[in-house]
């Protein structure tokens, strides 16, 4: 019998954090759910990070995912952009793993390379491919189906290391 | 009848995260404790930020402090550099303000400014000033002293907030 594993994709920001939950049989993936979290950027800095971190609790609560990957933040803009869009990424990588829930991370281009079949996909193609590898995804942003492409990548690669570690 | 306000100033890294707490009485600072977090290395990032959070939970619930205070991270390095600090700033920043504690952020040269007098003081110039300021201070590392510092800068900065409020 094969088991389904349950994968939450966050595509960690301080304005928006995508996220999106799959479920993978096998080789088979379907859609669960997905969604972006935006923290009200009136409040002050650390009180988002709280928000950051109660809404991917709430989620994690509410679809008990087995497993969570997250995208290597792409690192292109000065240092003080990486600094905050780290401090948002610290709360988002550490938040299931103080539940003791997995973490994978991967860089953006082995997600697109993943999703798409190249490491220079533009948006537009990510969105298509989450489309045609989950057809009954309904996300609404590009924030959503970059977490969905996050947890499809984490779910080759995961197989992957299974088939290695049996082999 | 002057209340005292518990203060806990933290220097974030992901290597080493300096922590000071100190008592104000007034204009009266002393010195309560010190020391630094330094988790495992050898672990996976998500883990070593859920060390990071344990830990300053630990000190909060050992130390109750009243206010946080946490040193707005300098980015000199490149960007890969600030996001990776970026990461432990955000569990650090996030985890007082989870429980309700109030979190201050100060720039570096304003922490210098409030403790040695200069934003361009050396780190032997910050140590031998927190020295003068708290007698009683036993730090025995560098990030110890920047983490009273931080306190300190926190102390002098609520005190004239209130003031002006009462003008």
């Amino acid at each position: 019998m094969v088991q389904t594993v349950r994968i939450i994709g966050i595509d960690p920001g301080l304005r928006r954090c995508g996220w999106g939950v799959i479920d993978v049989t096998g080789s088979r993936l379907s859609f669960v759910a997905s969604g972006v979290l935006m923290p009200d950027t009136t409040m002050e800095l650390a009180d988002r990070l709280v928000a950051i971190h109660n809404g991917i609790n709430e989620l994690l609560d509410r679809f008990r995912p087995d497993e969570a990957a997250v995208e290597e933040t792409f690192v292109n803009a000065g240092a003080r952009s990486a600094l905050l869009l780290g401090q948002a990424r610290g709360v988002v990588l550490m938040t299931p793993a103080l539940r003791g829930t997995p973490v994978g991370e991967y860089a953006a281009n082995l997600i697109k390379k993943s999703v798409v079949g190249t490491g220079h996909a533009e948006k537009e193609q990510i969105q298509a491919m989450v489309k045609i590898l989950l057809p009954q995804a309904n996300f609404k942003t590009a924030d959503a189906a970059d977490a969905l492409a996050i947890a499809i990548c984490h779910a080759h690669h995961r197989t992957m290391r299974k088939l290695a570690a049996s082999a």
